[in-house]
Parts: structure tokens; sequence; C-alpha cells
């Protein structure tokens, strides 16, 4: 299952001249690194721990040079920050940037701070420009000076243009190294360009854009077709339509068009339309993770704050909500306090009260999430509202129905009252269809007003179900009980 | 914004000798199409149904052929279904497999059924062999049958064997064209062979894969890097070490590992270790949208029913979950029961009982959001869940000392009762770190038992804090006031 070096038997390897690798002596504690499941094994993580105690700096160089750059910065997150500081100088400087470019904000801030700045300058200059932009951008003040006075003229000059651009926009995703071709080219031009560029070229790349005299893309070229293309052959011929993204076009919207048209790599324009840089796909991965946890996370209310935010930074990201909260409770609760006299002459009333309030408030969720997860896929838009609308409100109505139903046969065998079995299911249905509404118009109205529906729906459609529920209950007993 | 044509001068076109493409009749209304944000216009929606209406069908395929088939896709999630049985005859055959493969999972049945056998054949047979398997699956037994009998032999034994995996797992995902070369190859003799195998070959890869006589991968070596290395270089000297996807693997754990280590395909080995097909990012990012839908979704308590689900499917997906909280609020409200006496004396009570449940399920939600997706990302296992519940449970304590303090002060405005403000205040510290610790301790339980954490957590944490909010306080109350 893991990483392999190539296996050739010895004849082969005379056959074709080839130098015998190296055995490699990282290869069995790679095996003992991963569990089946990809994640870092707890016993490595022991193992760590323990050469870090008996101060054993080979064996911790030999541990840490086994992982993969996303398994060392995953290590660091299971580590106390003390065992950080230990393992951080025997990272080899070739990987340290490609760590710190996987770690999490919080861990990322404090492994920068403990790096002088000439490691960091040569570290940053191996990687892309978009991810060295993004480490930089963590640096404080006087340290970013620092580290960008120390980088090649060329490295900083991409990192300055990238952080020009406004976070979470396609220019701070994008890669300024790019693979253009001028229009009137053979394949086989390009492809003695290509060879003969070397070092100026991306190390990786998926497409080769296609651009007209005033450096604007035309077409992209995917590299399996280039290759598979005639050496006569010329690129307009062959070249696709592109997809273009603009400097300023939003994260959340680039990702909407890579996984619409399933693009792996497309071209940034500037407002001018010219190639600028490119976008790929391994970035958006980490765009859709990024804003599906996002998500998650602001319909229940909870900040931004990473997994590795210290216990403070963690209280500090939920209590806002929860103010909130205390305050839209207080106003259910002063619903409740109208209706004093009703529950004093029937304290079931306060039994049953609860069930009606809760029930709308779960029923309120779901609508909620669903019309959230229809927004942000742009499947739900002025083009079908009114159908999706009217769709939640008989969905609340039905199940209002089949609760109501499920309520008053509970509610009678406990109280034997049928007018309160009444009272409870008509509270239901109200509140049931009260909930479907406010789930799927509260996050329609926040997308028009141009919020995102996933930060505040929770918070009003709780309170509507709250208020609906103790109103229409305690409303409908006063009127039919008492 | 919008694809473009090659915008060559006719200087340029005359040198080159470049047919000069046919005007694009279709641009126009793609610019009409698609709005800024790449979603389809409402306009567009509406120019569809008056041509239907009109009975214009030179006008609908003009529509609708100006669009990629992601947006006809689109088109047909705004349509009813009267409108959608008049688009889909007008659907160019070439385009038509694409469509069914972009819609969504309630529309492709019906889009399916209303396709003849004969016509679906022809389509499956364009899509590579895992999208083809895809749609397959959806198909009737009878229509299935009558639909593989009219396929290639060759198409067919692929989608029978890509049917043969699970669902959800790497099998299913994977392609099974894929582009292998010996590995004592070299650079040249790869490029020539893939010159001349035409059709034989994906018709995108990004990836070769080096394999050894018994068909192992022992290497992969990106099209970029074959595109620039020197033709007598050997693939073994060039390639770099693969991650092996086994057939059977959950395709969760694929798109964490795609993620983490930023794969652009990977090679997909059989239990004996032999390369049998390849997975693409592309299919990833599907993987990744549906995977934190799911999460969204089982959250909120909504079971699997798309967005074009009927109103009938849509509350039948939501019933059970609120079926179950039915029973918990009964149980939570059984609390209030046993404190009826104390009501009855003071009805205050009443009114803010809900107040201390409503927090603590607040607090227990987002505490539950963190640790979904902290386990969902593998940010969590047991090499540090002590350490992160420790730090929930600190949080609880935290916020519900600071919400304590605030509903002290309101309730001592509104009730001039510093015993009340007392017995609201230590409710609330106990209920939120009740709620702390149910909203981690749940999810990390039911992850060690193998279930998914998302799917039930929600049920289990709102129960804790309900009974204990209404038990806390109550009970406090009958302590301290009474």
């Amino acid at each position: 299952m893991k990483r392999e070096e190539a296996d050739l038997t010895e004849a082969e390897m005379q056959k074709s001249g080839i130098a015998i690798p190296e055995p490699d002596v990282a290869e069995d504690l790679e095996d003992l690194a991963l569990g089946d499941d990809y994640a870092l094994n707890p016993e490595y993580v022991e193992m760590v721990i323990d050469a870090a105690d008996r101060g054993d700096g080979e064996r911790l160089r030999e541990l840490v040079g086994a992982l993969h750059p996303a398994d060392v910065a995953d290590l660091m997150g299971f580590l106390t920050a003390d065992y950080r500081e230990e393992v951080i100088p025997h990272l080899a400087p070739e990987s340290l940037a490609e760590v710190i470019s996987e770690l999490e904000d919080n861990l990322r801030e404090e492994v920068l701070e403990a790096t002088p700045s000439a490691t960091l300058a040569r570290a940053l200059e191996e990687l892309d420009s978009d991810d060295a932009a993004d480490v930089v951008d963590y640096l404080e003040d006087e340290k970013r000076e620092q580290v960008l006075a120390a980088m090649d003229e060329s490295d900083r000059a991409a990192i300055e243009t990238s952080l020009s651009y406004a976070e979470e926009t396609a220019g701070r995703l994008m890669q300024r190294e790019v693979l253009a071709a001028p229009q009137f080219w053979t394949v086989g031009q390009t492809i003695d360009h290509i060879r003969s560029a070397g070092d100026e070229l991306p190390e990786l790349f998926f497409d080769i854009y296609v651009i007209d005299p005033s450096f604007k893309p035309v077409g992209a070229i995917p590299a399996s077709t280039l290759l598979r293309a005639k050496r006569g052959a010329n690129l307009v011929e062959i070249m696709e339509p592109v997809t273009e993204i603009t400097t300023d076009m939003d994260q959340e919207e680039v990702a909407y068009i890579f996984d619409k048209y399933h693009l792996i790599s497309a071209p940034v324009i500037d407002p001018g339309g010219r190639l600028v840089g490119q976008i790929t796909v391994d970035d958006i991965v980490g765009v859709i993770q990024e804003e599906s946890e996002e998500d998650i996370l602001a319909l229940a209310g909870v900040g931004d704050a990473g997994r590795d935010a210290g216990v403070l930074d963690a209280a500090r990201s939920r209590l806002p909500w929860l103010v909130v909260n205390t305050i839209t409770a207080a106003l259910a609760a002063s619903v409740i306090g109208a209706f004093q006299a009703e529950i004093g002459k029937l304290v079931t009333l306060a039994i049953l009260m609860p069930v009606v309030a809760s029930l709308g408030g779960n029923a309120g969720t779901q609508t909620l999430a669903v019309a959230v997860r229809a927004l942000a896929s742009r499947e739900l838009n002025a083009a079908n509202a009114v159908r999706i609308v009217m769709r939640e409100m008989s969905v609340g109505l039905i199940n209002g129905v089949a609760l109501a139903a499920i309520m008053a046969l509970a509610v009678f065998a406990v109280f034997h009252d049928g007018m309160l079995c009444l009272t409870i299911a008509l509270a239901l249905v109200i509140n049931l269809f009260m909930a479907s509404l406010a789930g799927i118009l509260v996050p329609l109205a926040l997308d028009r007003l141009g919020r995102d529906p996933a930060v505040s729906s929770s918070v009003f459609v709780t309170f509507v179900t709250d208020f609906m529920g103790f109103l229409s209950f305690l409303g409908l007993a006063a009127i039919i009980l008492l």
C-alpha cells in the first residue's frame, strides 16, 4: 500500500544499464508511520515523543525524514508545543517549506516564529508562488520584511504581486508559473520550447495555454493531447476552449466552476484579459474542503478557530453566537411569561410546551440544511425558488400532521384529555409549517441580500420555532382548554 | 469571461495556413445563458420555457445546443417534468450521455426512463467506464439488460466489471482506461507508443504508470515530465513514487489521500497488486462535495433525498429523525413532569427552564460540529483525543460561566430574586459543561464503534442537553428556592 521503489530484476538492470537504487532505510519506518486508513499511527507519534524525551536527534531526523511533508504537518498537530520545538530543527531544509504550507493556521504561526528569517527565505524559494505567498501572509510585519529582503528578486516580486490581491480571490489562489504558447506555433515548436526552457517553467503543468499577440488566452491544450499530437500540427487545430478566471473572482466561485466543468487547471486573466497565471485543481480541492468546513461550523454557530486553537481562542470563537442565542431565548421565554396565569392553572402545559418548540426547531434545522446546501451548489436560485418554497411548506405540513398524530396518541395515553391532544396537535402543525417556512425563507433572504446564508440563519430559524412553538401551544391552550 | 474561439488576425491565418473557423452562432446565446456567477440565468430558463410553449423545436435545439452539458443538467433541474420531456428529444445524441452523467439522481432516473435503450447504449459508449457504469447502475433491471445487450462487447465488459465492485469504493470510482508503460522503456519509446496507440488510450491522462513484468505499478510520471524529458532517458530514472489505491478502499478514504498528498491521479490495484485502473482528481472533487453535503445534512437529521425529490420523498427523508426526536423530547419532558409541584408553586421556573436547555443545546451543537469536522479530516484521533476532550470541557466551563454571569444579571433585572439568579447561573454552568462533554464524547464514541459520527450524534447530544438542562435547573430550584 505504500510508495515503492522500482523493483527491477538484475537482468533488466544490466540490459538497461540502470544504476541499482540505494536501499531505502526509511522504507520500514514509512510502513510503521501510517495506518491502513493513511492517518498517522498513534504509535508512531509515541516513537517521536520517546526519541525527543531521550534527546536522540538522529532518531528524530530518521523518524521525521521518513514522512511525507503532509504527514509531518499532521504529526505537528498531534504533538504539544514543547515537542514541536524539539522536532522542527530536525526537519530537512528542503521539506520545511512544504511542511509549513501544509500546517494549520495556528500551528503555522508558531512554527514560523521559531524559524530564522534566512532559513525561511531559502525554504520559500522552493515553493510555487501561490503557496509561498500564502506562508508569507502569516508572518509578522517585521519578519515578513526580513524574509522578503533575503529572497531572490524575482521570487520576492511574485510573492508581493500575489499578496496585492484580496484574500480568498483567484489572484491569491493562482500561481504565476504558467506555460503559454503563441497561437501560430506548431506542436513540435511547443515541445522543443518545453524541452529547452527548463527551470523557467512550472515544475508540473496540466494544460498549455495558447495565447494571442496581446497575451490573451484563446485556448488550452492538455499535456496528454500534446504528447499524442503530430509534431506538425498547429496548436490552434488541437486546442480546446478555455474557461477563464478573473483575478478578482471569489475562491468559492472558482471552486464552483472547477467542479461544474471538471477542470484540471484554468488560466487566470487580469482586467485587461491578459494571462497572468493559472489555478490548478489541487488548490481547489483545498478550497472545497475549507468552504464546506466553514459551512458546517457556521451552521452550528462556531466562528473561525482551528483545531489547534487554544482553549481561550476556542471559547471566544463560540461565545458570540451563544450570547445572541441568550437574547433570542429570552425573547421566546417572554412568550411563556405572558401565559403565566394559564400555566399556573394547568402545569401540564409547562411539560408539553418544550416538545412543540423542540420539534419545530429540528424541522427548521432540516429545511435550513437542505436550503444552505442547495444555495451553495447553485441548485436553488430565482428560477426555481417559488417551487422549492412551495415544496418545503408542503413537507412542513405533511410532517406536522404526522407528528401531530403521534403526539396526540402519546398525550392521550398519558393524560387522557382529548382537548389537550387537540391543542398539541394543532400547535405542532402550525409550528412545523412555520419552521419549514423560516427554514427556507431566511437563507433565501440572506442570500438575496448578498450575505452568507450559512452564517446567521440558524439564529433566526431557532428563534422563530421557539417563539412560535410557545405561542401556538400556549395560545391555543388559552382558547381551547381554559 | 466565456469560452472564446481562437481570435487570429487574417495575416496570421494566411501565414499559418489555418482554415478560418466557422462563425459560431451559439456564441451570443452562451453569453446570455450564464450569469456573472456562472449559474444559469433565470431569463434563459424562461426562454427555454417560451420556446417549449410555442412548440418551436428549432429554437429549443439552438438554446440547448449552446449550453455545456453541465449547464443542460442544471437547466433540467430548473424545469418541471413536463418541460423536461419537451427538451430531452432536442439534445444532440453525443451530449446526451454527458448530460445524463451530470444529472442529479432523481432527475437521472426520470430522463433514463424516457430515453430508448438503443439511444442510451450509443450514448454510454461515449463515456469513460466509470461514468458509464454510474449511469447503468440507475437503470431498472429490464432496461439495463437491453442497454448492455445493445453495447459493444468491450464496453459492456468494462461496465459489468465496474458494477461488480461495491458502491462508494475505489473500484466503482476508477476508470479502466489507463496508460501503463513497462519499466524498461525509454521516454522516446513511451511517446512513440502514445502517438501510435490512438483510441485505445484514455482520452485525457495526467500520469503514465510504470509497471513491472507482473503488472504492478512501481512509479508514475506526470505527462508534463514526459514532455520535458530527453527521449533517451529511462522511465525508471524520471519516475516518482506512487500512492496506490486498492479497489475495495472507501471513496471517502480515497478523497482523503488525494487531498492530503495533492494527487492528480492515482493507480488502482487489485488484491494481487496488479494495475487495474486509475482514479483522477475530477472524480474526487465530486466525492468531496458529496461527502461534505452528506455531513451537513446528516448533522441536521436529513436522510438521503436530493433537491429534486418530490414532496413525499422529501418529507419521508426527514420524518425518521423527527420521530426519534419526539421520543427524546418526551423523555426530557418527563423530567419537567417530575417537578410539576415545584412549577405549580413558582411558575417563573417554567419561563426560565427552556433558556437553560436551549443554550446547552447550542453549545453542544457547536462542539459537535467541531468534533465531526476534525474526525472527518483525521485531525482528531487516538493520539490527541484526551487533549481535545480536556479542551472542550474547559471551553464548556468558560462559556458556561460567561453565560451564567449574563443570565444572572438579566434575571435579577427582571425578577429581583438573588436566589433565582444563583439557581439559573449554576444550572447554566452545569449544562454547558455537560453539553461540551456530550458534544465531543458522543461523536468520538460513534467513530470508535465504526459508525459515521455525523449521522446520529445530534439526537444524543440534544437529548443530553435538554434532559440535563431541565434536571439541573429544576433540581437546583427545588433545593435552593423551595
